[in-house]
């Protein structure tokens, strides 16, 4: 019974808001990383080129990890080139030196690495200590910006964690400090298990912004496991934060599994971004399509509630 | 993974919120006149208890509607006796007189009337124009506050129309101002589908106060059909608004059917409060218990993320 105007929802600027959002496009990268299915390089080098039609205008691409550690992702270099003429910019993940060797081989301009707030996080992703990930990330920090890359510092548990629990803010900001003096151009601010509430958002980029971080070096990254990914995004947005990750129907963990990771759908941000008068550059319909094509393909509905209601997809 | 401590938020309070909230909780009402399946007298009964265990105080217990319109609730007069010696509020609707005199012969103590904002509704719904109703509920809440009845005064469409589209603001405010001018004693601001984004609902409740209602007598009932209850639910708050309506597990339409109304979850409401330190007097474990409970005898899964990532139950 929806009428045609009540597909966007009637923009209503709030006061003290920022006028422009950029969406940080992870799915491809983290939603694929983290589905059971191992999508064609075909369908990937697709799915790109749709998120780039859409008026996406960074999307994170692949990781150039180990394929041992993430087969999902196995097909980095021949994926990367069918899609490195897009308009857009096409981050990519890089683990260390090796990593950075093979990004800067086929000609990546932006790069990330991925770091903990958190010992246990550290030793269990990168079986080291927070300190020694930091140690392995300068060298690919230092050379990616001696060659004029663009470099994302992935900050993940940056409010709680599965093992430690709730993450004290001064560890988080010591962290944070640490990627930023080695020269990371952004940060991404991790609710990796999706813990965070709107409070907690606020005192830790309040905590950051007074320890000398500008906000416009600040991207945050929520999880929607317990549902909160979208107030924690209004509570930063009221702190000046103008970078937002999101996943393309919240690909990358399906909120039915015990494994959910439960990305924050790039849909149900742009829906409110729209709904705030906050200019995103993003086709909402074809987002919405691009997200059904891609469900097809995984074989299961979206968890966006937005690609839900807008396409009337039965699960 | 998740260790004890993580089964609830760090609590991390913002400036500016209400210390407390009082949750509205409509899921024996609104959520089971929503689902598909009719629940046993006995089901429904056992489900208000267990909820009036798990701390609300405030529990939306039937409706005296005519059985032919809702038939999901036509033991209203089984149901109420088996319960109203629960130590909690059990607001009833009632539609009309015929409503009201059902539930004052039970005892009832607190009723609710269901209004429009908007003609389309209106006439969809009780087949009056939006002053048609109004002089309906009129007696209603006349009487009822002569017997010193509660009453609360439901608006739907507070935000968009899905025959209207965007609804203006100053409309939802005169009809306001018409149930409290009649005697009701709160209303709740309903965003029937799921439209409204955060700087909608500042801007309505702006309008309200600015009219000289209190902040006091409002209650927001929002809907996640587009995933943005709890981001309008923080805005809300920000407002001043201490009474939010929400549904237990997210009874009330399921998000994977066509007919999704999408209630707001009471467990994804009562895990933010918690984030944020506003006291609910709810406990949380109990609450999803209580919600895996009844989604088994509804045979689906519950659709509230958080009750999904506490109860680690699959679909």
């Amino acid at each position: 019974m929806n009428t045609p105007e009540l597909d966007l929802p009637m923009a209503v600027p709030a006061t003290g808001l920022p006028a422009r959002v950029r969406i940080h496009e992870v799915g491809a990268r983290d939603g694929l990383q983290n589905e059971k299915a191992t999508v064609p390089t075909a369908v990937k080098a697709e799915f790109v080129r749709r998120l780039a039609g859409t008026g996406l205008t960074t999307i994170e691409a692949t990781s150039f990890v180990h394929p041992k550690w993430v087969p999902q992702l196995a097909d980095a270099e021949d994926l990367y080139p069918e899609i490195s003429g897009l308009p857009v910019s096409l981050p990519v993940l890089v683990p260390n030196e090796r990593g950075l060797d093979r990004a800067l081989a086929l000609g990546a301009r932006r790069v990330a690495v991925f770091a903990s707030a958190t010992e246990s996080f550290a030793k269990a992703n990168l079986n080291r200590t927070v300190d020694e990930a930091l140690a392995m990330f300068e060298p690919v920090v230092t050379r990616a910006k001696g060659e004029d890359v663009h470099v994302r510092g992935y900050l993940s548990m940056c409010f709680g964690d599965p093992w430690e629990g709730p993450v004290p803010i001064p560890q988080v900001v010591r962290v944070c400090r640490a990627l930023l003096d080695m020269g990371c151009d952004e940060l991404s601010l991790g609710d990796t298990i999706g813990v965070a509430t709107p409070g907690h958002v606020t005192a830790l980029l309040t905590a950051l912004t007074g320890a000398g971080v500008p906000v416009s070096a600040l991207g945050v990254h929520f999880h929607d496991t317990y549902g909160q990914a979208l107030a924690n995004t209004l509570a930063a947005l009221q702190q000046g934060v103008t970078t937002v990750d999101a996943s393309a129907g919240g690909l990358g963990g399906c909120p039915y599994a015990k494994s959910a990771t439960g990305n924050l759908a790039t849909e149900d941000l742009v829906w409110m971004l729209r709904g705030l008068g906050i200019d995103t550059g993003v086709d909402l319909g074809r987002l919405v399509a691009t997200s059904v094509w891609m469900a097809a393909h995984l074989g299961r509905p979206s968890p966006s509630r937005t690609v839900r209601a807008l396409s009337h997809q039965e699960s």
